[in-house]
């Protein structure tokens, strides 16, 4: 069987493991103070080009969502996101939880809108009743976005330039960040990045590591007693080295970025393989994830063979389909994707 | 000034007060377990039709949505309303803050449309991935809605049915439900409302209370201690003969249904008369809420002799504004704001 | 039947029903912004001697404290109370409902004394794993205590001081505050607890209301967008005139403590008229609530024609048994309970 | 420096590194749904001598609390623990933060007493009032406690009865389990502890996982969709075969009972050697935690070569330490330890 079904289906880089074995009987302080914490921060203030960023590590994606998010809201206040947004659709109810609302605007290939954000914000605060609604307290966005769409740099200083003109933190999602600032086209670096969020996390889970995800603070804004609030919702690891040395591994010789461009060199040899062949993209994703859409003898033909993801069924003949690479991708298995397509 | 800016602007009908002044130094004991508040239920039952209903009343609105979607969801499950639903815009993140999402599904006239339930209800249970979802916990639907419109007999059954299939229970939001009971056309009655719905609220303080609700179950489904629920929710009156009196007051002679329909009258020829003079109705409602499209001088001209509400702005030089009729309305007053109309 | 079982089986004082009767039909704002709160509130600032009082009304105790509580604190904060305290005991849970840790420290005839919270709090800080810890956030007491017992003036001055050394509010229950101001023997007076503490409240409900407590904030430190949490809390009242009317009739020509000295006066010639016939006082309270030691045969007897409250067991053949008077209380009835001691 | 601060300061036992890096590249799928998950359940239950026991992988000790304690309580319900429970005392108002209180009664050397349990448990019910109060839903316990105690197996066996006879759950912590279970004099087995409990979990973290703890549901009753709970509190790995490969080799050949036994002899060493040379212990700990009360003296030539854990201050000139060994800790340390004694 040929694995394209997500991609978080193995293990670590070999390169994390062999960190994570070489100090495996070292003794460390726990819940993060440890030195490999500490040179995994330093590696990624270095990459953002920034001395100041404050960094936590969490251990995974939804969780990372609901302790920034619950965190930085004040009780009164909800997060808006689009539609497709994962904290709106695939979290479980996690972040209303923590007892806050997610606001659903639209989405447009899985983006929200700079324009959609800015007429909500100003209806919102024009409407006479609008101390009976909750208040606008941060924004979310994904990047890669769920569908593996990316922002623009001019949308990511649009929704950038509202956000602060209403003074709320804008936040994104960076669960696959390495793939997005790796896609070939992008005009987005992780400059831009930090500098039009104000908060913002790199994801490790589904680019290379066991687990874990690098939270990055960017206005010196990190919530006071930050350590207790993770611990109150039970996200707090006893042996954060676990975190600190897979990330210190990602970050050492730009092996983070290496991955990524593998990933995005697999899924772009895919798209263009699907295209020649004359499948139908559902959308037109420049990063590892490929939504496509397949009729029944090609859904059944390539299931014997290929593990990959249901997305939806938009008729009773066609279904679409995700196939996602990833930093673990072996060529041989792309080639074989292909042969069968 | 003539008021009709809502329906809550002026105490409470004279027979309610009458009520609480006569018997105002009798010792009863505290939290509901009164004879007023068992007489009101009483009654309450016998306008039913239907003697095993169990009823709790509680102070306001919100509360009661939040007590009651809060007891009766578990904790994986959210509430499924109408875009529009006062739960899902005008509760301040109520239900979000006891940890529940609100669904939102499309709203047409501020009705949930069967089609919509059915369609989400169908194509949640048929993702792969649902596990990872809220899953659909409840319904709610308000009656009258918040532009005042009513459902159909029809409607109200295929909700209910749909409810019954996917066994979730049916919440029907009666703020304001003799206001829709007496409605001239309507083909639903009081009976059709406890046979299609769970659980449902009779809306004091709109009609005629200083404040309460008559919260119904209707399939003796209220959750095991209930009033240790609603005390944690700082919802529970020590001196529940407030409620059980106004209630009791309410419910002889029917009260509810003459003040309801007085309303209504006072709507209906409100509306007769805006018609006449040739303004533009935004939203057809039977009901003692009128959605007025104002032009921007018919606007200034209004706004000095009459208190009214302001909904909404479609356009530079339009706005959409409301008209409330209440149990309180004065004729003289209907036919003043018809002379300046 | 004679009735002292609570301080809350009669509806209103007269004068409370007549403003609500006389201005019953006057179209008013909701929600509070009408102008009998505004007069509420003028008349508890002066009778505070504060004009900058920052005052809101709400329908009952738990309701406020959990609104005050849940308000102030940040997520990674505890309130800190005796453990006999009403938050921590009688409250259904409803303070950690909100998501907040009660840190219970001893009670000492139902007061938190000073040199527990001093203690508790050096330890706190002194501890190097307190970040894994709910952070002390507020302070709560009641005055008068769940006991009927009074703070001395030194006592309250000393709870402020440690609470402003620690730079943390300290709140005050005041559920029966005029019961507590108008004991014989207090040196407390309202200037006092406007003085020390940050918040209170003015209860009204068990103090000649059907309903209602005036929430004080003294240092101008009502959470900002205060209609908003209230609201999210389902404890916003679309009537805001119920309250105001009845505190705008309270704090007319002193009242309240009018009706407060009243419940004061009965309940000393009932507590001096236990002592003289011998019985056992369980607590030495100078308020409204006198706990009584009973055997078996007193018991027995006096249970046939009066209602009291049990209070607790302390050994298989007596019962602690509490008698409460109110403003309600007929001087006949106390007279004929002497009779039967 | 010689580390004896914590069970937690080392990465994971070898042979739980080798698993996870011989099936590194192995596709799985993820939410742990692979087959190492299922292997280690097997061979827990198998160690359990119980085929019908439901398992799940957590992350961390809080964290499974918190989503046991949330996820098996109704709204209404409160967990009981001893004042000393890790729940209690140090979560970091975790448990409240889920909306649930926590009962604190009596601690007895860590443990809770089961006289003191059912005392409680009596009086609430004997209440006439406990509709106001957070019911009991649970009793919380932890073996070893947090003061390294252990309760006997007749001590376990009357705490069940007690929550059997009141129909709630027994939940135990067993976050050091294995330190508990091969104690040297200990009369509890893990048969016991299946038999007993209701649900417990099967501590990694601390005793040679990297993390991971090993949640057991022993009479059928996992709470329904329990995967979308877990995921909701952020709690779910998206690659569970991080728990799953390493609780599969700690289940294999008996290693985590021999790591644990390790952990023993260690301690039973050194606090042989303690009281040999005239050391005073704070408390009698037949487990891998020591507490021992140092003149300051001591303390200051201790603190030189040593790390250990600061516990308290009993008065000016003396303080308790904690000294901790593990899996983890080397022969030739305790040995170095001793020489300094």
């Amino acid at each position: 069987m040929l694995y394209f079904i997500c991609d978080y289906t193995e293990g670590a880089h070999p390169k994390l493991l062999e960190k994570l074995c070489a100090e495996n009987l070292t003794s460390l302080p726990g819940y993060g103070a440890d030195a490999s914490c500490e040179a995994a921060k330093e590696k990624i203030r270095a990459a953002c080009h920034r001395e100041d960023l404050q960094i936590a590590f969490l251990v995974g994606g939804t969780q990372t969502n609901l302790v920034v998010i619950s965190s930085l809201l004040r009780r009164y206040e909800a997060v808006v996101a689009a539609r497709t947004g994962h904290v709106n659709a695939h979290e479980a109810g996690a972040i209303e939880y923590t007892g806050h609302k997610v606001i659903e605007l639209e989405s447009v290939d899985g983006k929200l809108p700079p324009a959609a954000l800015s007429a909500y914000l100003k209806d919102f605060y024009a409407d006479a009743s609008h101390e009976h609604m909750p208040f606008p307290g941060m924004v979310y966005i994904s990047h890669p976005t769920e569908y593996g769409t990316l922002y623009t740099k001019a949308e990511l200083r649009a929704l950038s330039r509202i956000c602060r003109d209403y003074r709320i933190p804008l936040y994104l999602d960076g669960a696959r960040l390495g793939y997005g600032l790796m896609a070939y086209d992008t005009d987005v670096t992780l400059d831009d990045i930090v500098d039009c969020c104000d908060v913002f996390y790199i994801g490790g889970t589904k680019v290379g590591a066991l687990c874990g995800e690098a939270l990055v603070f960017t206005r010196r804004n990190m919530p006071e007693h930050f350590l207790t609030l993770i611990k109150q919702q039970g996200a707090l690891l006893a042996k954060g080295r676990l975190l600190g040395m897979q990330f210190d591994a990602l970050f050492t010789d730009g092996l983070y970025w290496d991955i990524s461009r593998h990933a995005i060199d697999m899924a772009m040899e895919l798209k263009a393989a699907l295209l020649e062949k004359g499948y139908t993209l559902y959308i037109d994703s420049p990063t590892n994830q490929q939504f496509v859409l397949l009729d029944d003898e090609q859904l059944e033909r390539l299931r014997r063979d290929v593990a990959f993801d249901f997305w939806e069924k938009p008729d009773d003949s066609h279904t679409v389909v995700r196939f996602a690479t990833s930093w673990a991708t072996r060529p041989e298995d792309v080639q074989a994707l292909k042969a069968l397509l």
